[in-house]
C-alpha cells in the first residue's frame, strides 16, 4: 500500500509502507518543528517551512533519481528522507555552535540518532542496513553521490523550496532536467552535456540566494543573538550539548526565555523582533590583521573580545560574528563534455569564478543594542585593527 | 519612508512608517507564532504559514482596494493589518473553545488586545482612532465592508495563501479582477457585472477547500485532541481563558506537555503524530435524534457523554466532535446586474445551491485511540440513537 | 531511443521513436498552424497556442493515465496524440460550418485523414491498428474512455493549457489527483472517492471558463465574420469543403483576403481587429418564438433572414449567431461513493445544477458594422418577434 | 475611460484611450502575426507568442517604471508600446537579412512605419510628438533609457515572457524589484544597491537562455532555411525589401511556398519540419582563418562559397551560418555602490566574465540536407581551412 502526500513544491509525493514507518517515528516527526531556514522568517515572513517537508522533498527527488538511474535500493530512498536527522534546532543556525563546541557535525550526529531511536529497528524490520543508510548520508560509495555530493537531491530540493516560501525568484532551477541528465560513468555520477546549463543555473541560483536570503544580516543577527544565549546556557549548565541538539526550535526558545539575564533577554528580544544592529561590517578583503582569523576559530578568544569591547565602549553587550568560510563544493561537479569527464569549473567560465566571487559575500560583523553603534564602532576599529569599515 | 516586504503570494508588500510601527508591536509579532491553519500541517506538510503573513496580505489587499475605491484612510489599512489581533493560539482551533467557554469571539477580544497593548498608543500617535479601527474590524460602516463582509480582503487573502502553502489548487481566485470590479453603490460595496465570474469562483473555491483542507478529518482530530487537553487544563485551573487566548501555539503545547495525565498525553501524541482514529462519522442528514444538537451546544452534556461512552466501551477516553454549523455569508454578496443591485445567490444558480450543498460537508464524529474503534462504534450507536453510521 | 520535449504546462514530455514517427508527419505538423482557441487571441493576447501542443499534452496525460491504470497499449498513446487530427482550421470555429454544411464532425473526418496520409502506414509499420486507434478517438471500448469520455485527457489538458495561455485562473485543475484516482470498475472508468473534489473542480472550471473565454462575444464575433466569409466562398466555389478542412488558419485567411467583396472585407476587418458590434443579444429564456430554433438548424433560412434584416435596416450586412446548444457530457461521469457506482450529478449538488445553469450562458446574437446597431436592433425585434433584448 | 487586458505574464494591463487608439492601428495589429521568437516553436512547442503581447508587456513595464520614477509622460508609454513597430517578419530572424541587404535596422525603420501609417496622426491628435517617441525608441535622452538601454523594459519583458511560453525556467527575473530599485542620478538611470542581485540575475538569465533557446541549432536552421529562400526571392525580384519588412510571418511563408525551386522547397520543408542537419559546427576559438570573418560580413562571398561547397560535395545545396557577434550591452549598466556610480561589470565578478563567456556560445555552422553531412564536412574543412570541427 502507498500513501500520497501533497507538497506545494513537487506536487504529489508517493510514500510506501516502509517510508511511512520511518516517517511515523518521533525523530522524523520532530523535524516538523525545526524550521528549514532558522530565523529567516523574520525577514521573509513566508519562510516558515521545515526540515520535515524538505526531507520529504529530498526523498522524492532521490526516488526520481533512482528511477532515472535505474537503481532500486531502499537504502537510497531512506537516506534521502533521513539525511537531516542529525540536525539541531534552527537547522544551520545551531550547527556552528555544535561543531565549534562539541566538534560533531549533523552528519556525524545522524549515527547517534539512528541507533538511539526507533529508526534502526524500523530499518532492520524491512531488512535495510542502518550502516549502509548512514554511509550514504555521509556521501560514501557510488550511491552516496545521490544524497551528498556536489550536486545532490538535498541542494536541488532546498533551492526550489526556499524560493517557494521566501518568494525570492533566484532559486528557480530545472531539477527535472538535471535529474534526467545525470548518469553513472565509471562509478562517478556525471552530468551529461544536455544538463550543463541546468547545472550552471543551479550554482548561480545558490550564489544569488546567499546574500539575499541565506546570509541576510537581519536573520543572521537573530541567529547570533539566540546562539549567544545558547552559549551562556551551555556555560552555566542550563543546557547540555547532547540534549540541546535533540530539542526543537521552540523548546529552546521557551526554555531560555525563562532564564534570567542575558539568555532570557536575547530570546525575548528575538520573539518581539527587537534585533541588535550592525556596528561593524567588513569584507574579508578589508581585513588585514590575523585577529579576525582567531575570532573565527577560537571561541574563548571571541567571547573574551566581546567582553573587552563591550566594557571599553560602555555597552551592556556586543556579539561578534566571524562566520566560517564556506566553499562551493558544487564547483567540483563532474560533467561530460565532448566525451571526456571534466570538472564543471573547467568547462564553465561562469562557474569558475563563483568560488572566488562568493568569498566577497563573506562578512565579518559586530552586533550591538540599538543606540550604541557609534561607540562600539570606534572601540572595535582600535581593538581589532580594522582600517576600513564598509558599513 | 517606506519598506518593502517580500511575500510569496502577493510579490512585494509596501509598508510605510505608520504600518511599521504597528508591525513592531509584540501583539502583532506574536501572530508569527500562530499558525494560520492550526494543525493542517499534519496533513499538508507545507501548511506552516502564520496569521502574521496573512495579516500582511489582508493589509496589502486593503491597500489595493482603497486605491481602486479611491479611499485614503489609515483606519482601513490598520484594520486590514489588525483584523486577526484577537485570535487565540492555533487560530480557529481555539476559537470554538473560547467562544463556548467564555462567549467572546476573536473579533470581540480584539478590543481588549488593542487597548491593553501598545497598539492603541501607536494609533493615537498617528492620529488614528482605535475605536474606528475596531469598528471596521467588526465590519461596521461603509468601509467596514472592505475588512469584514461577505467578500472581504480577509477571505481573498486566505484562499490564495492557503492554496500556496498546502499546494491544493482549488484556492486559485482572481482577486485582482474582483478588487477592480468592486464599487460603492449607495454605501454598499457591490460587485460589478465584470466581476461576477470571479466572485462565483471565490465561493466555489471556498466550498471545495472545506472538505479537502479546512475540515480534513486528520487535522480536525489533532485539533480536538489538543482542545480536549485545553478543556481539562481550564477545568483544573492550569490555564485560564484570559491568559490562554494571549498565548501562542507552542507556548500552549509545551505547557500542557508537562501536565500529567490526559493533557500531557494528548499533546505528546499530537507532537509524535499518533492521532486518534474515527470511530463514528455521520452526516447531518443521517442524524435523527436531538441528542447531537445538544452535544453541539452544551459543553457539560458533551463531556458527560464522552465519559459515559468511554466507560461503557471500556476505553481510556473518547472525544466527541460536533462542530458548529457554519453558513456561507458570502452568498449575500451584493452584485450589480443589468443596472439593479441583487444578491449573488439570486443571479448565480451555482452560488444559490452552495449553502445547501455545504451542509453536506458537516460531519458529526467520535475519535478514539487506535484499536478501540469497534467497541466505541457499538456503544455510540446505542447511546446516541444513531441508525446509520457512514464511516 | 526517446526524446524529451519541454512543455510549459506539463514540464517535460517524453516521446519515443514510435510517437516521433507520428509527430513527423505533415498532418500532425499542420496542427502547429491551427490555433487551439480560434480567434480568442483577439481578446486574450496570449492565446496563440495550437492544437499541436494540446495534442502533445493529451498524449502525455494519456501516458500518465496508462501508467496509473497499468495499461501498456501503443494504441491509447497514439489516440491521445491524434485525437484532433480531423480538426479544420481555427479549431471549433470551423466545426459548426463543417458540420452544418457537410454533416461530418472532426471525429468522423479523422478516419479520412488517417487513411489518406502517412499516418496509417506509420501505424502499420509499428504493428498498430489504425482502426483501433480511430475507434479509441471515437471513445469506443474500454480504453476509449481515456481519450473521449466525460472526463478524458482531452478536457484535462485543454482546461489547464487554456488557463496558462489566456492567464484566466479558473482553469486550474488538479489533473494529477484525478488521474491517480481513476480506476476501471467492470469495464467503466470510474472516479474514486478521493478524486471527487477534483472532478467537481474540473466541471466548475469549465463552467466558469465558458462565458469568460470560450463564449466571449468579441472572439465569437470574429469567428462568425470569418465563417460567414467562408460560407460565401463555399457558395461561390472558391473553397470546397474537403479542401477547406485540410487547410490551416492563415491559409484560409490569406486566400479569402484576396477575394473581392464580402469575404475579403471580412478577413481584412478581422486582421485589423475592426470587429462588428452586437446589435442584439438575448438569453434563451427570453426567446419565445420558434424562429430562433429554425435559425439554429436551417442554414438557408438563416442566410435569407440575414439578407432581409440587412435590407430592411438599410445596412450592408448583418450576421446572425444562433450557436448550437451544448450539454455538459461530464455530468454523467461515473464515480464511486460508499462502494456504489453513481453518476457525478447524483452525488454532487453543485454538478447537478451545472447543466441547467449553463444553458443561461447560451446567447442568441446579431452582429453588425459599427454605427448600425440601432437600426438593426429595431428591425430584428420586429422580424424575429423578440420581446426583450438584454443587451 | 480605460480598458483592462489580461496578460498571462503580468496579470492585468490597463490601457487608456490614447493607448487604445494606438493599439487599434493596422501596424500594431500586424504584430499579432509576428512571432516573438521566429521559429523557436519548432523546438519549444509553446513558443507561439507574438510581438504584440510583448509590446503590451513592455508598455506595462514602462508604465510601472514611470510610476516608480514619478514620470508622467505619454511619450514614454507610447515608446514602450511601439518599440518593435519596425520589426520585419519572424522578428530577429529577418533582421540579419534586412540589415545586411539594406543596411537599415528595425529601430531605423520604425521612423518610416510611424510616418507612413496612422500612428503619427494618432500621436498628433493626442498632442504627442512622433519625433520624441521615435527618439525614445532609439534610446536617446534621459527617458530613452527606460525604453532602450542596458537594462530596459524590453529586456525585462522578453526574458520573463519567453520563459513563460517556452517553459524554460532560466528566464525568471525579479523585474518588480529591479524597477523599484532604479533611479535617475545626474540624468543617468542607475540601479540602486538593493537591486544589484536582481540585475545580476537578469544578465545571467539572458546568458543561460541564449544557447538553450535563442541560439538553439534547430530553430536557427529553420531560420536560415527560410532566410536563404528570402534571399533568392529578393535576388529574383519576387520580394522587395520594403514590402518584405512590412509583411507578417505567414504572408512570407505562403508567398514563397508557391515559388518554384529553392524558395518553395525550403518553406515546404520548414512547414513539415524536415530540417537541414548540421554538417559543420565550430566555436569561434577553433577558427584560425580569416575566411569566416569574411563569410560573416560579405554576402556575395558567402553565397559564392555556398555554391562552391555544394558543387564540390555534389549536394543540391548548403547553407552557411556565420551569425553576427553580439555583445552584452547590459554589462555597462550603471549601479550605485557605496555612494558611487559604477559599471555593473566593475562591481560584479559574475557579470564581468559574462561578455567573455558568451563569446563561447557563438557558433559557425553549415547546414545541409539529411544524408549529405559527411561529404560536406570533408569539403568544408578543406575550403574553409578548418582544423578542428567540434560537431
Amino acid at each position: 500500500m502507498s500513501k500520497i502526500i501533497k507538497d506545494p513544491v513537487h506536487g504529489y509525493i508517493s510514500v510506501d509502507d516502509f517510508v511511512l514507518d520511518l516517517i511515523d517515528t518521533p525523530v522524523v516527526q520532530r523535524l516538523r518543528r525545526v524550521k528549514q531556514l532558522g530565523f529567516s522568517y523574520l525577514v521573509y515572513p513566508g519562510a516558515n517551512h521545515t526540515r520535515f517537508e524538505h526531507s520529504l522533498g529530498a526523498y522524492h527527488l532521490a526516488c526520481e533519481m533512482c528511477d532515472s538511474l535505474d537503481i532500486s535500493k531502499r537504502e537510497v530512498k531512506a537516506a534521502g528522507l533521513l539525511h537531516d536527522i542529525g540536525h539541531g534546532p534552527f537547522s544551520h543556525t545551531s550547527e556552528e555552535v555544535l561543531v565549534s563546541w562539541f566538534d560533531i557535525s549533523h552528519e556525524d550526529f545522524a549515527e547517534e540518532v539512528v541507533f538511539s531511536s526507533e529508526i534502526s529497528s524500523v530499518l532492520d524490520s524491512w531488512g535495510v542496513s542502518s550502516d549502509l543508510v548512514l554511509s550514504l548520508i555521509g556521501g560514501e560509495g557510488k550511491y552516496g553521490q545521490v544524497i551528498a555530493s556536489e550536486l545532490d537531491v538535498d541542494r536541488m530540493d532546498y533551492l526550489v523550496r526556499d524560493a517557494h516560501y521566501t518568494g525570492v525568484a533566484y532559486g528557480t532551477i530545472d531539477y527535472e532536467r538535471l535529474i534526467n541528465e545525470m548518469k553513472f560513468v565509471d562509478g562517478d555520477l556525471i552530468v551529461m552535456e544536455g544538463g550543463l546549463k541546468a547545472a550552471e543555473s543551479l550554482l548561480v541560483s545558490r550564489f544569488l540566494m546567499q546574500p539575499t536570503v541565506y546570509f541576510h544580516h537581519a536573520s543572521r543577527i537573530a541567529e547570533k543573538m539566540v546562539m549567544s544565549a545558547v552559549e551562556v546556557a551551555l556555560e552555566r549548565g542550563i543546557l547540555d550539548g547532547d540534549g540541546f541538539r535533540r530539542m526543537f526550535d521552540f523548546e529552546v526558545l521557551l526554555k531560555l526565555r525563562e532564564v534570567d539575564g542575558f539568555p532570557g533577554n536575547m530570546v525575548n528580544r528575538v520573539l518581539n523582533r527587537e534585533l541588535y544592529k550592525r556596528a561593524v561590517e567588513v569584507n574579508r578583503s578589508s581585513i588585514e590583521s590575523d585577529c579576525v582569523d582567531k575570532l573565527e576559530t577560537d571561541i574563548e578568544f571571541r567571547r573574551e573580545m566581546e567582553k573587552v569591547i563591550a566594557s571599553e565602549a560602555g555597552v551592556e553587550n556586543v556579539i561578534i560574528d566571524a562566520p566560517p568560510r564556506v566553499g562551493m563544493e558544487e564547483l567540483k561537479t563532474k560533467v561530460l563534455q565532448g566525451g571526456d569527464v571534466k570538472r564543471l569549473d573547467e568547462v564553465s567560465r561562469i562557474v569558475d569564478i563563483l568560488d572566488d566571487a562568493q568569498s566577497d559575500q563573506w562578512k565579518f560583523r559586530i552586533y550591538v543594542p540599538e543606540g550604541t553603534v557609534k561607540e562600539v564602532k570606534e572601540v572595535s576599529k582600535e581593538f581589532l585593527e580594522l582600517e576600513n569599515i564598509d558599513y
